[in-house]
């Protein structure tokens, strides 16, 4: 099959900006100040800390049905845009010449907590292509599951790829790199093939040109390519409601998200916020997080997506923001908002399980 | 010898407020949306996360050096005052009454990260008093010190409450408990005499009326009190030059931060910021963190201390605004400054060690 949407190649000398990835002069994100309060944080009756950033819901059509603070600012998706980046896996045909089904499918959007579900089913799928975990780039730590890690200490073992929550985005990675005979040594690197094709497919599922955008390494070592939060929640809204996009793409990006859903336990994890939000939801909501405080969900039923931005980075903020916005547009009944409080609005509680405080909307 | 600063004692029905410690109805901090950018976080050229928060220096004599952002604004120390709790273990005659060196002290002062070094001392100092791990009602968690709890669960180690990072502070108020024969159950509740003398003492040091302030549950079980960010700074200040203060209480904060400057390492840890920041600069600047971002600093030579609060609790970005706000003011020399950039301006690395971005100073 061939690919859909032959990529620019970038490199030194084709005139288009690389970024400094060592720092250098920081661009200051613009009008900053204005984004609202999305989450506070309380204790004794106080607000103790506070939680601004930007938060877009937006259409297939590209509408924007709601916004909160400065969401046309470049932000780096890092693990939120995942589905997007495995969409190649798909629509290359990698995953059909080797036999995935739905739970690697999933794996490859995923963030997982390093988890015996997780590394067992990447392990077989890496075995069943005939690499091993050493082929991954992405480096080893500590699994997130913290019983994991604990009962692995016990038995003496040390983290490997596999534990890394991105090693079924890798496995994805280096199945399309096979398939398409390209050399694996070197896949996380932005000039790489596999990257440059993911770039493609980011330029034309969010409709913007990429090919100067500012980018930075991910913590996995593959590139992540900035882009306005609210072209993110485009895109999202495109995987949900595909039908303006190519037809291998449009194909792929309905397997993508049906696994997505069908697995929500492959995702995060057994106490992972996207795994237990969509398992509350029944999967009508997917969500997935990335560093540094993104979110975006996906309503498929809808053709809606949201992206969420917290200034400050915070993970505790980004899923309890992201559904604080669906809630207060409506998008989620009284029934959800209730079942969803332990995970949207948790109590803060001291070592001696005493509550003594609370994350909440801050609207 | 006499309670130099008999505290009121609170408790239903005297009229004073006490919070709800459920969340209730939260307070919204006033101006928080004045508070600038502290701190940034960089990634690829482009700032990815921001930390805004509220910075003040203040002299013993109350003067403001300087400002930044609402430093009158409720503020929860956390463990940024452990030094303030303290006093009255030392000025109680309770110190001296059990025998305790500086080494004792300085733990009474420190937010440790479990490692051997803090839990035996700790141990044996409870030891010294007739009393058990078990009277100490902090609750128990995993060491900070990942090597040391990883070791523990090889060997298949529980934590106890040595293990928590409040354990010195613990030992402290137990010990100041039994020498003037009060219950030592129940010591960590607000009505205990333990936690009003410790009150009384906040007021007298602080210079606020704290009877009708607001207050949480700290993360250890006791009472947090809320004051202004500057009052906090005034108060650790006095501690630097506490000629102002009654004389019991001026020896007790001269003893009290002359054993956190000669035990930096038993203040946090071996990997711990205050740790290695004191280190760097040979307890020139005495540097306590407190949860939800925040921190202190005191320049014993100069009767100078500053509070930091981060907006939204980071505790990567509270140390290093500390510093840089101290750097801004000429307070740290150039030599200083460069030897303390691997702990206030960190590369941020990805798990392969590739420098990705930074923490920088936000102005």
């Amino acid at each position: 099959m061939p690919d859909p949407n032959p990529p620019h190649i970038h490199g030194p000398g084709c005139g288009h900006h690389h970024s400094d990835t060592t720092g250098g002069v920081a661009v200051r994100l613009p009008d900053d100040s204005t984004n609202p309060i999305l989450i506070q944080v309380t204790r004794g009756g106080l607000v103790e800390s506070i939680h601004r950033g930007r938060a877009v819901v937006v259409g297939a059509d590209g509408h924007v049905l709601a916004s909160f603070g400065d969401v046309k600012a470049i932000t780096f998706p890092r693990s939120a845009n995942k589905a997007l980046q495995a969409l190649p896996l798909v629509e290359t045909g990698a995953a059909d010449a080797f036999g995935l089904g739905s739970e690697e499918l999933a794996l490859a959007c995923s963030s997982h907590d390093g988890e015996p579900m997780h590394t067992s089913r990447v392990a077989a799928w890496l075995s069943r292509i005939g690499l091993t975990p050493d082929h991954l780039e992405c480096g080893s730590h500590a699994p997130y599951s913290v019983p994991t890690w604990e009962a692995m200490l016990r038995r003496g073992e040390e983290p490997t790829t596999l534990h890394n929550n991105c090693s079924g985005k890798h496995a994805g990675m280096v199945t399309t790199a096979l398939h398409r005979r390209e050399a694996i040594r070197g896949y996380v690197n932005y000039q790489h093939r596999v990257q440059q094709r993911i770039l493609g497919v980011m330029e034309q599922v969010t409709a913007q040109d990429l090919t100067g955008a500012p980018w930075g390494i991910d913590g996995c070592s593959i590139p992540t390519i900035g882009l306005p939060l609210e072209a993110l929640a485009f895109g999202m809204a495109r995987l949900a409601d595909p039908q303006d996009l190519p037809s291998a793409r449009a194909d792929a990006a309905q397997r993508l998200l049906a696994a997505w859903g069908a697995h929500p336990e492959l995702v995060s994890g057994t106490e992972g916020f996207d795994t237990l939000f969509m398992q509350t939801l029944s999967s009508r909501i997917l969500s997935k997080a990335g560093a540094e405080g993104v979110s975006v969900g996906i309503l498929p039923d809808e053709g809606i997506a949201i992206a969420v931005k917290i200034d400050d980075g915070a993970k505790r903020a980004a899923g309890p923001a992201m559904a604080a916005v669906l809630r207060r547009l409506g998008m989620l009944s009284d029934a959800d908002w209730t079942a969803l409080q332990p995970l949207v609005n948790p109590a803060l509680r001291n070592r001696a399980g005493v509550k003594v405080g609370a994350v909440e909307a801050g609207f």
